[in-house]
């Protein structure tokens, strides 16, 4: 079960609580989550003390964001493992939690084969528990690596494709170290511009509907002293028009075989929209999110959600006093209105300039770009 | 001053409250407006006394869409003369309410202009007030005449473009009756298809900032039986990429000489997304809304709107009790956040396939097709 602790009142300055950590209270081990959901208002965490209040938090966003869920997933085998359940079962509830994001699926499946590989060389299951927790704390290690790795090659291809300087970044969703085991991923980009002085705006797309850019994106930011600029998704168009985009960065929840993206809704149309004007569409990704067996992206499954995060607008219960509708928000739409809610949009590789990962960037993009990366990896190949 | 009646509770049937009307009750005359800020959660009147309370209307977009502040413009000066306010004063008032939507400035000009030839026939000022008011009469009902024939014509192009029927029809903002004397634009149109049977979808971007997708159109789709689904403004991307839209169709704010169409914010990248995929983009509006003074869009005033609409979710204020910002509503990015909030934007005319009025329509869409329909429309050349 899921109890939480450590609040902190609306407009304090934000505390640096962890997007996640492993702890051993004399009750027993437990995953300690920063509720996404309360963000900015407040600083809440959530303790998982089961895999089943995981698999809660991840269904519910309280914990977001594709390389974060592969740490989270490989946590959750270990949490199983050290409190004696079952830990294939919970291995499979985990991984199916969320569709969309390969990484949960590649975490659940690096800690469980840990823990696999423990037992069968007739180690006992407290050491079991402890390879597969080992496992967990070397991709969250590893994740915070890739991180530092991915800014630097982000911002050489940035200095390269825009020699001038002065940056005016767009970018959507949250990428930073709310999802990652380091400082993110495309937001760590923009990060590593802010910090070197090339960074002269980042345009924040608020993110509809769960609002992850306004809400999450918007409070990495403010923290780090970043110039930066919230607007709705559907006006960045009129900013491209303006020319007062540079490069668009985003992150990705899954990469098929033939270089196809699939990220947060939105992303695509930013895509089309970057082509259009001839302004560089850049993805950053650590290798973990590239699944070589999905061909392409017809086949990447989308996740649908629940229409009343469209029709309703989602607060914390507390601000809320009446007129709530059937998913806990304020109704905006009428009764009975009918919503289109895919969680994920996949963009076609030739819309795509480059996707930078740890190893590198690839571009163009092309199916044997990326085999040859992969190739590269020891991560990906792990079956 | 402004005062409220006649409240309809969450939940009821809609009524057919008319978006806007003139009474003359005992205390003197009103301009009664359908309060577009609380629909669909309930269907208020309010009850202008004078023009500054109509001027407020106008900009906390209680009473919005460009036929409709034409007519209300119009309105307003009949409501000056007939209290005896100065009408000069009111009409530059009323005027400068909000810069983009050249209907309104050409509302107010014909009732003036009726207003003053009054008095200079010699007419006492009742009789110029009345003048006035039949002036605003005239246009009230010229536009729902043009509806009718927007409608018609509309369809006619459709059928033309998309031979097969079962039209799959995206639109964005809110065109229908609430904007209009009669049935609206854009809407309009999709509401003769649906009468036709020739109408399988409606999609209905919700519009962030302030929804007047999710609150206006689908309650006005609702209403009509339509089949209608809403979405997320930045999902319309991937409808596309499925192939599920068969024609965009909005609305216009201001029509420049060149074809050059500003809409409500989001309409450029739907233009974009419409071009990418050889999806046809039709835009609506009466050639009221053709304003040949501004010769391209570049010479297009965008008003920029608060911040907060941004920042913060708005809601009626009944139904918040804590936490409340800045703007009245529930603060959602961190407190001190910017944000970019231009309420159009601009699409040139090589994206629009036709722009359809009450005249016919013009496509392809350049300065000289504009030209052409405008010397057969006594109505734009009045100065």
């Amino acid at each position: 079960m899921a109890d939480q602790y450590a609040q902190t009142p609306v407009g304090t300055a934000p505390s640096t609580l962890p997007s996640l950590r492993w702890d051993e209270p004399p009750e027993g081990p437990v995953v300690v989550l920063l509720d996404q959901t309360r963000l900015p208002a407040e600083e809440v965490e959530l303790v998982c003390t089961d895999v089943p209040a995981l698999v809660g938090a991840i269904q519910t966003l309280a914990v977001r964001g594709a390389p974060l869920l592969g740490i989270a997933g490989a946590y959750g085998v270990a949490l199983a493992a050290a409190r004696g359940y079952e830990v294939e079962e919970a291995a499979e509830l985990l991984a199916g939690a969320r569709p969309t994001a390969v990484n949960l699926a590649y975490g659940v499946r690096r800690a469980v084969a840990a823990h696999r590989a423990a037992i069968e060389k007739g180690e006992d299951r407290d050491a079991a528990a402890g390879a597969a927790l080992a496992e967990a704390r070397a991709l969250h290690r590893e994740d915070a690596e890739a991180s530092v790795l991915m800014a630097g090659h982000g911002l050489a291809l940035l200095d390269e494709l825009l020699p001038g300087g002065g940056h005016r970044i767009l970018t959507h969703c949250n990428t930073g170290a709310l999802v990652s085991g380091g400082e993110g991923t495309a937001f760590a980009v923009a990060l590593e511009a802010h910090r070197t002085g090339r960074l002269r705006r980042l345009w924040v797309d608020e993110t509809r509907p769960l609002l992850q850019g306004a809400r999450l994106t918007a409070y990495e930011a403010a923290r780090n002293g970043m110039a930066y600029t919230l607007l709705t998704d559907n006006a960045a168009g009129s900013l491209f028009a303006a020319g007062e985009v540079d490069a668009v960065l985003i992150g990705a929840d899954r990469i098929a075989a033939d270089g196809s993206v699939a990220n947060k809704i939105g992303s695509y149309p930013l895509a089309v929209l970057a082509k259009y004007h001839h302004v560089p569409f850049i993805v950053v990704a650590p290798t973990t999110t590239i699944d070589l067996t999905t061909p392409d992206g017809a086949s990447i499954e989308v996740e649908q959600r629940p229409g009343q995060e469209v029709t309703e607008l989602t607060a914390p219960p507390q601000v809320l006093s009446g007129g709530v509708g059937v998913g806990g928000g304020l109704p905006v739409a009428p009764l009975g209105t009918q919503a289109y809610n895919p969680a994920f949009d996949v963009t076609p590789p030739e819309l795509v300039t480059a996707i930078v990962t740890e190893l590198g960037a690839v571009s163009p993009v092309t199916g044997g770009g990326i085999s040859e990366l992969c190739a590269r990896s020891r991560q990906v190949t792990i079956s």
